[in-house]
């Protein structure tokens, strides 16, 4: 059996088959496994590229039945149960697809370059330089309206990562590069998040999304809320009818599934996501499974899970077993229910909010809480030291020693 | 005055001027050091793009009265004392040129693209995905002899560098990737150190070169001496009269300064290196100093300093210090004197070569050594210890956790 994609979702399945007698081939594009709930860190020199990815083959190494390639999936033939790749053609008696999701501009594909994405490594490697380097650009200029333009970042988007984002950058620019420029003054950096709907984090209460706006515009960040992006080109942005030149800007907005629904020939929802019953098998093909960011799914007590990492391994961890189950003729576990683990966002250096049930909390418990629940989830003793010893050590230091433009 | 080059010569010219009453600017293309020393371990995976490489800000950044500009040379106007840049112009009372060298490929410059060097942070990104990748696509092909091919790795040169990567090329093949692939037996690649001379190491005396070349063959690496490289292709490498196919080929073998001798209008040495006094002043320009790779230079003791990190912080100190004393009103120090401290060469886990003055050793005493003093010519304490860290770990596990392709 074949399992696409070494996210959250595919490694999850891949784990709960461990042991099933059959023979698994995992396939990925990339060679490792990225921790996409950490990845702005990595975006803003917080961490390194090593702290938010681990090769595939060392996650899953030890697991002797599983194969893995690192190949890129061309097309799928369900009626001759064949995946399609760059390198050859795999058969499959089962197959697990879990390929995520990736950004969506909606119908502008032409603002993609001059506002990226964060779903990758090379997308955070990326952000990343580019931040650096238009605080270089304007420490290089002696042009002030220049300067200020260059150190002016935009982040799109009003969801977790768009805040993550806009609370890393301002964390940045008023810590770490504080002291590094002598004709700059990074603190005075222009960190903006701009949201179309009324408010941000509108998956949180309202109460929640007030805190979290507060929160942003106490760290400096300017939260402009009915605020649509008309067009964005190199060095500008239009929000509403304000043009603005900018050093940077993150696209923390839309989403859009992996093509699989036309791989599949089929009709995918309007963010191109697969529809799945409470089974998570392709209707009318119940040798397909689709999990993680790619399913719209819903299950067995009607509730739909969000695009978030815990779901992605539910839906793999469920797929799993339940192949495993059948595989050794044991009875398949009964439908998939997703159990809500609760919802955690972080708006920067002490500041976020955690609501789990009927309760929520804020500002440093909600931070510590978080950190301590990424750490925790971290794959790998050795891993979750160094996160911890980095974080400590940025922590207390106000430094980030990732600022490679690379 | 101005400081091109943010290497060993230049960032040490830079602390040697602290305090002196000037005002400095140095101009790197890059935002970071890299300790070229350790590039080779980054390279194969054993240290991350953040071990051996740091922000120039960081390093010089509680320097109040230095400048630092992330810019290009495009070049100089000795006349009107002037450095062109791609942002503009700054304008020099002294000028020190460290801008180093990179690799020379002896008029074949399309071998470039099929076999990188290793000079640069995104080099060493770039051999190590090659190698990483390499050894995927052999994974995933079905055909004897192309997985072979596929894991049949080239170092050319036989210099310091090329034995340590040869030798970090095998430990990685039968150390942290031996367990990770199902089709592939990555311990038994086969590495293959080509070089032209007679014996490798030549600037070592013939017992050490002799000695280097029994430990590499020991741990798989084929040693082909009077081995001429005739050509390189997309896949292939022809070496004397035999033709290879190969996953990746490392080039280790030319030295060429950068165009430094271009911008200055005057003729190089056949390296593009240019000739300087026991003042390391440029002969009939007092006010341009040139230091490091960049200078064939020659001491007042008549020796020739070598292209080496200890040789450019030498004269990077020397000049500084000079300038120093010569803007303070204090009497300039005496010319240039090059003290060797030693010769060291690493030939992987557990074995390398260490000369000074009268004595040698070899083996694991050496490499023993060879890891003390690089741990302790790192910048930065913390640095030191996360380096030492992830070689304990890396030697006690065997593991290379920075082994990601991007």
């Amino acid at each position: 059996m074949v399992i696409l994609g070494g996210g959250f979702a595919g490694l999850a399945a891949a784990r709960a088959l461990k042991g099933a007698p059959c023979r698994v081939t995992l396939v990925d594009r990339q060679n490792h496994h990225c921790f996409q709930p950490l990845l702005y860190q990595a975006a803003t020199a917080a961490l390194t590229a090593n702290d938010v990815a681990w090769p595939i083959r060392e996650i899953l190494g030890r697991q002797a039945d599983l194969d893995i390639l690192m190949d890129e999936v061309e097309g799928l033939d369900p009626e001759a149960r064949q995946v399609r790749l760059s390198g050859g053609t795999l058969n499959y008696d089962r197959l697990i697809v879990a390929t995520g999701a990736s950004h969506d501009y909606f119908g502008h594909d032409e603002w993609a370059a001059h506002a990226p994405g964060l779903k990758t490594i090379n997308d955070a490697i990326h952000i990343r330089s580019r931040l650096l380097r238009a605080f270089e650009r304007a420490e290089a200029s002696r042009d002030e309206a220049e300067r200020a333009a260059l150190t002016t970042f935009v982040v799109v988007g009003g969801g977790p990562t768009g805040v993550e984002m806009a609370g890393a950058i301002s964390d940045l620019a008023r810590g770490a590069l504080s002291r590094d420029f002598r004709h700059v003054a990074p603190e005075k950096a222009r960190v903006i998040l701009a949201e179309a709907a009324p408010r941000i984090l509108s998956g949180f209460p309202e109460p929640l999304s007030r805190y979290a706006a507060r929160a942003l515009e106490r760290r400096g960040v300017e939260v402009r809320l009915d605020a649509a992006v008309k067009s964005v080109k190199a060095g500008e942005i239009q929000i509403g009818e304000d043009t603005l030149r900018v050093g940077a800007v993150v696209w923390a907005a839309g989403v859009r599934a992996s093509p699989a629904a036309d791989w599949l020939g089929i009709e995918g929802d309007k963010a191109g996501r697969i529809a799945v019953g409470p089974d998570l098998a392709l209707p009318g093909r119940p040798e397909i499974f689709i999990i993680g960011d790619l399913a719209s799914a819903c299950d067995a007590r009607g509730q739909r899970p969000p695009g978030l990492a815990p779901a992605a391994k539910q839906m793999g961890d469920h797929v799993g077993a339940r192949l495993k189950a059948e595989f050794s003729g044991r009875p398949k576990p009964s439908s998939f229910v997703y159990r809500h683990q609760g919802d955690l966002a972080t708006i920067g250096r002490r500041a976020a909010i955690v609501r789990r049930g009927g309760w929520s909390i804020t500002g440093y418990p909600a931070w510590a809480f978080w950190s301590l629940a990424h750490i925790y989830f971290l794959v790998g003793a050795r891993n979750r030291l160094a996160v911890a010893a980095t974080w400590a050590w940025n922590y207390l230091t106000f430094t980030r020693r990732a600022r490679l433009i690379t």
